[in-house]
């Protein structure tokens, strides 16, 4: 199952860019949070890895669904919510921030757009935390609106990212710092722009709130872009299992839990702050987690998708799995991330990987970013 | 926008029956609760249609996720999140239930099984109800368990569904009444089939618990229907809107509420049952729906696939929107479900509706179903 057809309905939610993307010739989508995401154009994904790391891509990402929490409650949800604090947290900044309940199990991995003292933003992975966020609210009864509103992220990335975002939105774009926004006009309206994106190659990701600009933004975007190798993109597999980057669904599900997950830094545990799951993971911490994730480097010869876990073993025994692979031209072996069992997830350790198309391919454990 | 690639991921869940509907050439998935569904299979949805009014064809369903609530409160959370009255609910029955939120606006539109005094499964349309349930029993500090078991629902439907399940599971199995359930042996496992199904034409829901048997479940059905022309099949687009079958996120939202979409007669607003949404809903009852959920035929050529809302006009005015349509072999014009505005909602009135391939077509509102 490499390549199927996705058939189209109000379900199915399109986005601002559709036409852009279409004119640019996308291949294929996915799914995210109800959301059509491009999964690719003219050029492979290798080839778009090369790109991606050398000039500046355009992301339709729409399918980041934002949340708001809004009230004076507000703050009070927020960090009832995940296991970061939120204490030192300034209008402003970005948090990317794990989100559990009561077990301790992930729920969503958003980054939390802090817009005032009483109003933030989610900025979401695949999970309808809408209704999570709702459900609390209700059952605690906070004082706080809880919706979705009307926004549709587009991100720009790659190391000329600064150059093209100065073109459209002016110098001072150059100076917004790592996981912080400002407001920065577009057509005489003020747009939420954040440094940040599913990339480790530097960007920023544009809060649309006016749908009907988004064919402009687009294009004033590939306008500007012109002398700098731009061309229309998307979130790269192989760029993402390199850096590490965690997707929702993929490495991580509810019957994980935020440590086990590497977000250990993400969860503040020493009782300073009270959260849904707090207890849960006091006790994973106090005795560590029981399997974490690390990448693997695995094989000569290119792997199939991953769309099932591959187990990894010793020999014989079951130490973990593969929940996201492809082949790296870089690195010039499968690079995969991977869910492994304590004792054997030491860099360098020796694994085996069986693919879903039963091959069994021998790898090593690694770090993250590899 | 017809006919576009999925790519696959462990994300975009895979279901117990996949191999098999490989086999048989299935030609597309759509993304439900993050589950795969097939959208075909070799033949036209024209063929399948009348396939499935006079034969019995097999569906991977297993995008239909359970959400279990279970324990002493099950039952006071069941009833909070339907308007509909459990009261008389009884171990074994099956009811489809509109959830709504505290403003009435629809979440999800379940098939509810009463599994036993103080377990229930909601066996959902497209929507994370998994994080609602969660969110409200950790506010209300309720004292259940919500979780998402090992459940991968396979359909049969079709005028000779009661044939070919009564080969595999016995002939009891035809005295199954409509929308109860009951526990039929599969190879020595006893699991839970309905006589339920999102078609009109007939049929049963098996609520597969053991994905190891999804397999040789789909073969057996297999072989005993070839006497009675069995086939793949899935959710049929035609018979769904002749028969005004509802599809969460197409022809409702979370702005829509359960009146207007027809679905009054599962509202005990009364005042006799306390429920989230409660107010809100009599307020609207007081006063009647804005809008209403009807049929249109209209068109005298194939229109395209609907993937956003579609204008629908009397002369130049907004009167409301189609949300699903397709072309009738058997009425031969477009039929589509609408959302249209109060006094223009009455059968035979005359309306315009605008495609998204800017064709205006002329029209009728019909009754449901049609």
């Amino acid at each position: 199952m490499t390549s199927l057809t996705l058939a189209s309905s109000r379900r199915i939610r399109s986005t601002p860019y559709k036409r852009q993307v279409e004119k640019h010739g996308v291949s294929g989508y996915t799914v995210v949070n109800h959301t059509i995401l491009p999964k690719g154009f003219s050029r492979s994904v290798e080839e778009d890895y090369w790109h991606l790391r050398e000039h500046v891509q355009l992301w339709d990402v729409g399918c980041q669904r934002q949340v708001e929490v809004k009230g004076p409650d507000a703050t009070k949800l927020m960090q009832l919510m995940t296991p970061r604090d939120l204490g030192n947290a300034f209008v402003g900044q970005c948090l990317y921030a794990p989100l559990v309940d009561h077990n301790g199990g992930m729920l969503n991995d958003p980054v939390i757009l802090k817009l005032s003292a009483d109003r933030y933003w989610l900025s979401l992975a695949d999970s309808d935390v809408l209704l999570w966020a709702k459900g609390l609210s209700y059952g605690l009864r906070l004082e706080v609106e809880v919706s979705e509103p009307d926004v549709w992220p587009m991100a720009v990335q790659g190391p000329k990212a600064d150059d093209l975002m100065a073109e459209v939105f002016g110098q001072a774009i150059r100076k917004l710092k790592f996981f912080t926004f400002d407001r920065f006009d577009f057509e005489s309206q003020p747009l939420v722009i954040a440094r940040s994106g599913f990339s480790k190659q530097g960007g920023f990701e544009i809060y649309l709130d006016q749908p009907k600009l988004g064919d402009r933004l687009w294009s004033n975007l590939w306008q500007a872009g012109q002398g700098l190798e731009v061309s229309p993109g998307c979130p790269n597999l192989i760029e993402r299992i390199e850096a590490g980057l965690l997707s929702y669904g993929n490495e991580m599900t509810l019957d994980n839990n935020p440590l086990e997950c590497g977000l250990e830094r993400f969860c503040q545990l020493d009782g300073s702050i009270n959260f849904i799951g707090r207890e849960a993971l006091q006790k994973i911490y106090a005795t560590g987690p029981e399997r974490s994730i690390r990448g693997v480097k695995f094989g000569q010869e290119r792997c199939p998708p991953c769309s099932i876990p591959w187990p990894v073993r010793i020999d014989d025994e079951p130490v973990g799995y593969v929940t996201s692979a492809i082949w790296s031209p870089r690195f010039k072996t499968n690079v995969g991330l991977a869910m492994i069992e304590r004792g054997y997830w030491e860099e360098q350790q020796r694994v085996l990987v069986e693919g879903e198309d039963r091959v069994v391919r021998e790898g090593k454990v690694t770090g993250l970013p590899m």
